[in-house]
């Protein structure tokens, strides 16, 4: 069925691909977007799989060469000829986008995370620095988050890839008054070769990947997902403790609200013999989803009052923002809930010598200053973190394994 | 006359022509700007003609070597050597500025859509990808435009060259409180090789480009020229369709405010045996002034109300959007306006298999989202043409034919 | 002292420094912040020092590569390698920050000065325009200002090196709602390699030098320092003149609140037999301070109500704009003292043939536009000269002498 729907859909704007050599008309070639559903094509396990790209044979065997795309079991991959390479370049990664946490299995992170160490060692004008050099990565954001941004576009340019930035994404549309995100990613598409996207609204990720030729990362969506941001958290875990298997988390601060903690909570469920402890003012305590998750999935967890005993049991400390804005008018509730867990010097007394303190940051108080110093402090290191996790995902969504 | 004007001008900013060897003062080497009017200069043909800087011999000696400026003919060209270069290099673009669509002929869009076909094959990290390194873009948008920033900027990083961004352009008077055009120009030709400008005002173009002492390209001036965007229109039909001698084209929608239809109109007038049909709601007809020019250029065309019947006997059915913004309070016309002329299904079932859509984006439901699938959808081609085009006009601004 | 604290902060997060080759835990290398202030580590003359970083003796050995950090008599120096290297790499610059003005003395200006003269030669696609390359440079702008982050990140880029670009770094602590600047510089400088800062705050520049382990270049501070701003002042004295002993400056315009004129005071006060006039509206006159300050160095200086006297007899004339934010609701006030004192073709007249009018930009009408004609007319030529020293000292700072 793929096959019949083959003539319908040849190429579609990624670079290089719509090329005919003649100066004659090239509608023939068809780029067109076609509406079959991923589940129509079904040819492919991943959930985020592109439309494969069927070519007439002849195009398809001039591509066969580096820095084109080539056909490999019906999926296009892209070769890459850089000198010395330090990485091997070939193997099609698993992912087609990244969206949400939820399309990592405990062997792929494993995987990411190797990529992400090596991307440690990478020196300066070095060949493995410039094994992105020629590519575009489009930060699309539709809410400005400057942190997050200057993560991303560091990682591509660490890579020798170059950057289009727009931190006004919205203006897309508003121009047009009305503009569909559809219609902003083909366009978007067609100067670039991977799109990073900041949105305000829990989905919009997944959309356009479903729209785009290219890959898609998530920035963060609203209240929905930042799986770059899970990631890097799992990562410096496993970085900073050596190993996740058996470890005791202690989530700390608003559980309810913080789409980080979630994340975590959800990832670490694919390891063994993990205990989560979530320590939280009443207001904001965990949700039941993630609680009932966990009990399906065999985690251990409880709900604790006492930091000071859960810091003393555990190997990771990982402490959460109190958001204001979730109190409205009642700021002594905010007031009475931002200052029932603090992690200061007292808290780093109990812990372990191998235990460590995290925090997506910002922060603000809820860790002290004078917790700095103190080298179980891992959330500056884990900010860093998020530079490799990201360096490692885009090489692998551009050039594969 | 201009010889005697010598002594006063002998150099601009432009990088690597102030560059006195010895310690000393450099003064003599007199930056200045001489306000002598083109016409006083009178020895080239184009429009926007730069000034000629005149070197002393010695100077001028020195300067002949690749990356370097050097006179010919009394003109300043610049050699540029690449490894492999992909491009002949060194004769002069005829233009030293792209301010309007008046200043193309057939020949020279001709010459410059061989070039932009060119770019399409141009692939990564070749040495095709690499012949603007070292050139450094300004994108001086004194109102956002994320499309067009974005595709002159991938453009430009496309070849090699390198982006300063500016969206804010605004600030550079505001921070001043009255800071002339000329003197932003100036500075920022400093800083640049090439201006890419978006101004609100009509004609901020030009002013820029006769104060720049390196090439300006207009990326819209308020209600004024938005020239790259005929070009790519123009190139798209003849990639589409194959040629434009002879064609057919329907221009539907908003034909009173879109700079885009009318500097279309224009352009094709350049071709032979061109029909052009005007189809729009009454309050928004096409006004006068082109009518009149494609009348005394021997272009006929007619106004129509059957946006079926055009469908059915043209090439090209280019929709535009109807701004509501142009109809204030009169929310009832603007409803009526816009609902009047859809392309829809419809549509495409009338129109010839050879045909195309084109629009020049953003959309909002003047096209139907179930016409993208169809083959003769050319709107997102179009919009990648745009990279295209501005690619060659960066290229030959920058380093010539 | 500095031996014993050696276990406590091995290093920072500056690339490549913190890379343990196994997959074990790293947190034994403790990246941490410690609060010893630069007078207890006090092995070192300069004001802005950065804390030395102690490598174990294998680490160190590693490190003394091309492209790595080394250590040097204690202090940590980077070699860099390029192909035909057209400067001196590996002597350490003897800042590490550039926070204000008073960092430098006479012969370290000149040295710069020397630097930056070797910028102006640089030539495109040349080994000289590729020293920076894989250097990423993170402008951290508080409040806009375009002219200044232009001017920066188009040194950065002429050298090869790498932007990311944030001029809403409010953001970053609004979104957190009130993170600290030290927490910000700790994130950023894990994403680059020097930051260049504007900041609404006097004294912020300093507090982010105290805090980041990588170079930092104070932009402006609030109605602090400009310090680079007062260096391409000295420098295009320097280059247009031909010395700065001996040299004759009439500072004019607004010397109460310009930031420039008293920088540009103070640094020509390490000169000898310079002699500075004062013309300014009394409204904004001097400062004693600046007064007191010359009077202690020996520098002669008079004020003076006669612009026309003091162009005849000056070298320099140096033209600031009256800032009328400064007058509140007395523009009658303004206007005064706007109208005053301007430079127009009647003081070119009485000017020395080989004296020069300058200005920080942008300017008003307190110079009419027809001096610009004149070669004298230096303002175009020194904003261009900003371009020079920044080159110079991303350079120093980045890579030594």
């Amino acid at each position: 069925m793929a096959m019949a729907a083959s003539s319908l859909f040849t190429c579609s704007f990624r670079e290089g691909m719509c090329s005919p050599e003649t100066k004659t008309s090239y509608k023939n070639l068809m780029c067109n977007y076609v509406n079959l559903t991923r589940k129509q094509l079904g040819c492919y396990g991943s959930m985020y799989l592109r439309h494969p790209r069927f070519l007439h044979d002849e195009e398809s065997m001039k591509l066969e060469q580096p820095g084109r795309d080539s056909k490999r079991n019906g999926i296009l991959c892209r070769a890459v000829k850089t000198d010395n390479p330090p990485f091997t370049v070939g193997k099609k990664f698993e992912l087609d986008d990244v969206i949400e946490a939820q399309q990592f299995d405990r062997d792929i992170l494993n995987a990411i995370f190797e990529v992400a160490q090596d991307m440690e060692k990478i020196k300066k004008n070095s060949s493995g620095s410039q094994i992105l050099k020629g590519y575009l990565m489009a930060t699309l954001f539709y809410e400005p988050s400057t942190r997050t941004r200057l993560s991303f576009e560091s990682a591509m340019k660490r890579l020798g890839g170059e950057v289009l930035t727009t931190e006004n994404a919205r203006e897309f549309s508003s121009a047009a008054k009305g503009e569909t995100l559809e219609d902003t990613i083909r366009t978007v598409e067609g100067y670039s070769d991977i799109i990073v996207m900041r949105h305000f609204e829990s989905g919009a990720a997944k959309k356009a990947a479903a729209t785009a030729g290219i890959p898609v990362i998530n920035a963060g969506d609203g209240p929905g997902q930042h799986p770059t941001q899970a990631l890097l958290d799992v990562y410096t875990i496993e970085r900073e403790i050596g190993k996740l298997d058996g470890i005791k988390v202690g989530l700390v601060g608003d559980l309810a609200n913080g789409r980080t903690v979630r994340s975590l909570a959800y990832l670490l469920a694919k390891y063994k013999d993990v205990k989560i402890y979530f320590v939280s003012p009443e207001v904001v305590n965990m949700k039941d989803d993630i609680k009932d998750y966990l009990t399906s999935m065999g985690i251990e967890w409880e709900e604790s009052a006492d930091l000071i005993d859960v810091a003393n049991k555990c190997d990771v400390v990982y402490q959460t923002r109190i958001q204001r804005e979730r109190f409205g008018e009642r700021i002594d509730l905010y007031e009475e809930a931002r200052g029932k867990y603090i992690v200061d010097r007292r808290i780093l007394e109990v812990m372990p010598k191998h235990a460590v303190v995290m925090h997506p940051l910002p922060r603000l108080d809820e860790i002290t200053v004078d917790v700095d110093v103190d080298p179980r402090a891992a959330y500056f290191r884990q900010a860093k973190n998020g530079l490799y996790i990201r360096m490692a995902l885009l090489k692998l969504l551009l050039l594969g394994w």
